[in-house]
């Protein structure tokens, strides 16, 4: 089995940093990098990370750098800055790699513009490392607290994804392993999607019962994609799965989920950017999903519905009945 | 097509009383059977149930009785009483009843003592009735009030599923059709069970993290134990199924997830009932549901913890630590 026990993280935001503190916590010996210079001298020198992880003081020892050479002697690197950031930062962190290292991808989503899950975007960029992927149910500020996690860590081998789940698990953070990397990156995709439309029918006030429905059909409709993309079906029902979509789909804490609440509440999207936010991954993913549905011909009408949503095509009314009022029918005839 | 004009609804409490509103506002002539006088002058002098949706008027006619024999020419039955008045209530009602009508079983649960699902009470209490299933995500507050709303309706026949969801169907209440009687009830009685789990996690101030990866595994256990039944995995995956599960293991208006959260926070059974309080439904079913396991030999070992946590031979320090730290292993692996 593969010995990890120095660890690389790449991104100091705020789950960068709570998986720095895990790694740590599990024994290992943990670099930070950040972009940042404030969070690099705020880690160095009072051992927290006050701007993404306010109130919350590091026990454990953490090196903070912002130098990716500094990666060179790592057993294995954890990739946490945005899904839209992963082909550039991959390629930063090229030259700094040893050939066959373990980079462990943990943001969720597809590239826009290609339309590739983000290990497609790593065999491109940086095909001599080995692909893995940590996903799950998990808020930062939970995790950095210690408070009970459990997650999905997936490798092509269940070699690296035992290799992996030891050097990060601990009492409170328990990863489970899968060699489904599809399964994995299909579950963390589309779940930002449902969240957008669960938040929207919450913003709307349709009460508890319209969003768990939605939450139930949406997991139907992240099951059709997943098994058409090759996905397993407990990888769909586990951690990264339904465990992440009940989660994102419930909590304010989601920026997916509360993007929706406002939509719900009737801004739009161009309202939001306007103001001075920034779309929700799930926007992103929205559109790439619904043109990966007709590509493998499965039907996804929420996520059609959030795309329309999204750019303009259908307005909060009309979405909001297309989500609520679907035709009767058999709960076994799909779609 | 079975036409059904006429439905007696018997159970005068929150969720019959809902139901009743929901078949009037579809257009049905509707009466309503409340066990309580109080109901039912309240319902025939003021057009609402005060006791038990409070703030609500109906806008509908709905006529009250406390007499059974008033549905001799009903078309269609909704028995809305609590799991465990199940037997009585059909031997009740069959003298009152044309052979042949359909009966549609809105309770969710197992018998206590024979461990029978309530279609199996009903083949033996009612053989000459037709028995259907209606279940999902539904709180009678929102219901009654008009909100958006989707539930399973189920019956042997595709032909009696269809008529009873024509028959309920409105713009806010959105039945949707299945043959699945055994998947329906499974879902139904098991997410009593997880709901318990759930609420003394919360009660425990775990984290959403820990709760969502509750919500997961609860799920892979429902599923396991339904296909063990014969259940269809869509039937699970939909509203009585994953649905139902995802709105009670989230929201304390549900019965088994309030108390959960007692036991959560150190109360025992014991204690909650010595305060004049009654169990659960699900703290019930959990015992059915370990017992039925162990003959169809599946690991259900949320249950198994919510039972003994129940029975008291775990404290609730023991049942966080089993619901909470199991070994680290492959997802893939089941259980």
């Amino acid at each position: 089995m593969t010995s990890v026990e120095r660890i690389g993280v790449a991104g100091g935001g705020a789950w960068g940093t709570a998986l720095a503190l895990t790694a740590a916590r599990a024994g290992r010996e943990v670099t930070l990098w950040a972009r940042d210079p404030g969070t690099v001298s705020d880690v160095r020198s009072r051992q927290q990370n006050s701007r993404y992880l306010p109130g919350i003081t590091f026990d454990e020892e953490i090196r903070a750098t912002s130098e990716l050479s500094d990666f060179a002697g790592q057993d294995a690197i954890l990739l946490v800055t945005p899904a839209q950031t992963t082909r550039s930062m991959l390629a930063a962190l090229k030259p700094h790699l040893r050939p066959g290292i373990p980079v462990v991808l943990c943001a969720k989503g597809i590239e826009q513009g290609s339309g590739k899950l983000l290990t497609e975007v790593m065999a491109e960029e940086l095909p001599d490392a080995r692909p893995a992927l940590l996903s799950g149910p998990s808020f930062a500020d939970d995790v950095a607290k210690g408070l009970p996690t459990a997650v999905t860590i997936a490798a092509e081998t269940q070699d690296l994804a035992d290799s992996l789940s030891r050097a990060m698990a601990s009492q409170a953070f328990r990863p489970y392993t899968s060699t489904d990397l599809t399964g994995v990156q299909v579950g963390g995709a589309l779940k930002n999607v449902l969240a957008i439309a669960c938040g929207a029918v919450v913003g709307r006030k349709l009460g508890a019962s319209a969003q768990a429905a939605l939450t139930a059909r949406g997991f139907a409709e992240l099951t059709r994609l997943g098994l058409a993309m090759g996905a397993r079906q407990d990888t769909l029902t586990g951690l990264s799965g339904l465990g992440d979509l009940v989660l994102t789909c419930s909590t304010p804490q989601s920026r997916n989920f509360s993007f929706g609440i406002e939509l719900g509440r009737g801004k739009t999207a161009q309202d939001l950017i306007n103001a001075g936010g920034k779309l929700a991954e799930g926007a992103h993913s929205a559109r790439i999903a619904v043109e990966l549905a007709e590509r493998l011909k499965v039907d996804l009408p929420i996520s059609t519905t959030v795309a329309q949503l999204i750019s303009g095509k259908l307005s909060i009314d009309e979405a909001i009945t297309a989500l609520m009022t679907r035709p009767l029918k058999s709960e076994n005839a799909g779609a």
